[in-house]
């Protein structure tokens, strides 16, 4: 505490993040690619001239804005980027949701967003899951400040298709829907071509997963044009230039290489499956998935316990210390092999 | 105008960056530095393993503040990073500066604060510039929200010295005085010295002038640990990863070439020192500066008339639409060469 500190950073919980553990660990806790990033990522970093640095970047971040357009069928205008999907998600905060009335979300979903609720003095309306653990679209009410949630939803993985959200965007027709679409690309169906028919969806992406570009920070959003200007007005009051001009290049040679992109999405798919019938053959339940993760419980063995004994064998995952999620393990695919040194611990662990 | 954006955003009128061009000109408008970053940055570029951005980057940067606080013989609590010191800013305005009484800063000042006080409906108390356009320190008062000013000074280049910012910060010791020294490197005196005597001194820098990286966005702050763990406290309410990997490695390279750092805001000091000279001799009237601008008016000649008249002739200058600037015009400082060719178009114009 602080007599200098604004009233309100008294009263902030952060978002606290999956460790970036120092020492050499499987780690398998923040949902990263196990593949690196598409080839073409290599080649701009060892052609990009140093000397360009000293400029500027666009304070549009068009050619990269441009690209994602192009990827999406979209117009370029119906297009935002940022530093990483999480400030775009704060941006859109500000731009949609600081209404006087309650925001609604899932009650387990991503927790950025009960923390952007605080910082951003929005109220927040926790809607409760459905069977399986599903985020239950038909809680969602239309004279709410807007709703948010993640399609794959994080931690539990499940996603639903494009016609059950033109189902909740026909109902909720006066505030914005945010679908946060960070896991998509690993089995889940895109709302992103419903943006032409509901002004009011924002759907937000990330390189940080299915790119393979998580130490790069860069997210983007995809709606109409009234909903992307709302975003350019708050960021222009924010920060002018939040891409830098390498961050983009890489940006736009990882979304040039679509070969790359579903090889490394299908492969982690793959894994994930076989990894699924492994968890459960050794007793785990293990929820439906079309991420990178998968959220998993054991009836006879404490999710505490088996994350530290995990851990003391050299194999980090998430273990969500909340009264809901205590039960849980969240475990990232990662290779092959990786998933091998898993199964193999865990069948020890599990005897 | 749309109905799905918070009422807040309609009020909204952003900062407005200087002009990125797509044709080639010469480039005096954005106080960007003519020579190139350290040649270990070209380094980092080649030897960087583009696997390595598969991973999250370290949430707190702790590499590239251990080389801050190295820098600048402070403790690595002691300082903060940013994505540009835009961002640093920013998040200050959040964590010290949202009370219910007004902030002061100079009538005259990077444009960006007031900006931000509309952003966080943060209260504005413009106070006077003082004899030859230079901040008044004795104009602050200790009742306020905070203070915040540019030193040296933007777009006026006038900067004060140590000294003088402790004897305000022996008066105002009760809200937190903001220095944002962007241009210090150039003939400044910094005040981070003073962090230690001053817990509510917070002074900001960036990679963007000196360093040569403006296309990379990195800024920063220092001050006490309890400042720091202010804005600690708002980023991570924000945005957990703000620095990526990259940036992160070259900024470190930046920061350990003193030599090559020394030779070029030399350079930079060397030419803009001639320029006044040559531009006084045609008749300009140039305010005294510390920064790597100079703030030029001519009692003959119209500023947005030699703006076009420049830009026209390949030279792009800063020309600012405001009633006390629009006399003026602030020129960057270039090369030699692209000082020779304004000096020889201006001669042209002001004939």
């Amino acid at each position: 505490m602080s007599k200098f500190w604004s009233p309100k950073v008294r009263e902030l919980t952060p978002y606290v993040p999956g460790e970036q553990p120092r020492e050499r660990l499987i780690k398998l806790n923040t949902n990263e690619n196990p593949y690196p990033p598409a080839p073409g990522v290599e080649a701009v970093l060892r052609d990009f001239p140093a000397d360009h640095l000293r400029r500027y970047p666009d304070p549009e971040s068009r050619a990269l804005r441009e690209a994602l357009a192009r990827e999406f069928g979209v117009e370029v205008e119906q297009v935002f980027v940022g530093n990483g999907s999480d400030e775009v998600l704060a941006l859109a905060f500000q731009a949609f949701f600081c209404h006087d009335r309650p925001l609604e979300m899932p009650a387990i979903t991503y927790s950025f967003y009960p923390v952007y609720c605080r910082l951003y003095d929005v109220e927040r309306r926790a809607l409760p899951l459905g069977g399986d653990w599903r985020v239950d679209l038909d809680a969602f009410t239309p004279g709410s400040a807007g709703a948010i949630f993640a399609n794959p939803n994080a931690p539990t993985g499940h996603g639903h298709g494009r016609e059950a959200i033109a189902g909740l965007l026909e109902r909720v027709t006066e505030s914005v829907v945010l679908v946060d679409e960070a896991y998509v690309d690993f089995g889940g169906e895109s709302a992103i071509p419903l943006v032409e028919r509901f002004p009011n969806l924002l759907v937000t992406g990330t390189f940080s997963k299915s790119r393979s570009l998580a130490g790069l920070r860069l997210g983007y959003a995809v709606g109409s044009r009234e909903l992307i200007e709302g975003l350019e007005r708050v960021k222009d009051s924010f920060n002018s230039y939040p891409i830098d001009s390498l961050a983009s290049a890489i940006g736009i040679a990882a979304l040039e290489d679509r070969e790359h992109f579903d090889a490394c999405r299908e492969a982690v798919i793959t894994t994930r499956e076989r990894t699924r019938t492994r968890l459960e053959s050794l007793g785990f339940r293990v929820l439906p998935s079309q991420s990178n993760f998968l959220l998993v419980s054991h009836p006879e063995h404490d999710a505490a316990q088996l994350f530290v004994g995990l851990r003391e064998r050299g194999i980090l995952v998430r273990h969500f210390n909340t009264e809901a999620l205590s039960d849980w393990l969240r475990i990232s695919i990662g290779t092959e092999d990786e998933m091998d040194s898993l199964i193999e611990i865990l069948e020890g662990l599990c005897r």
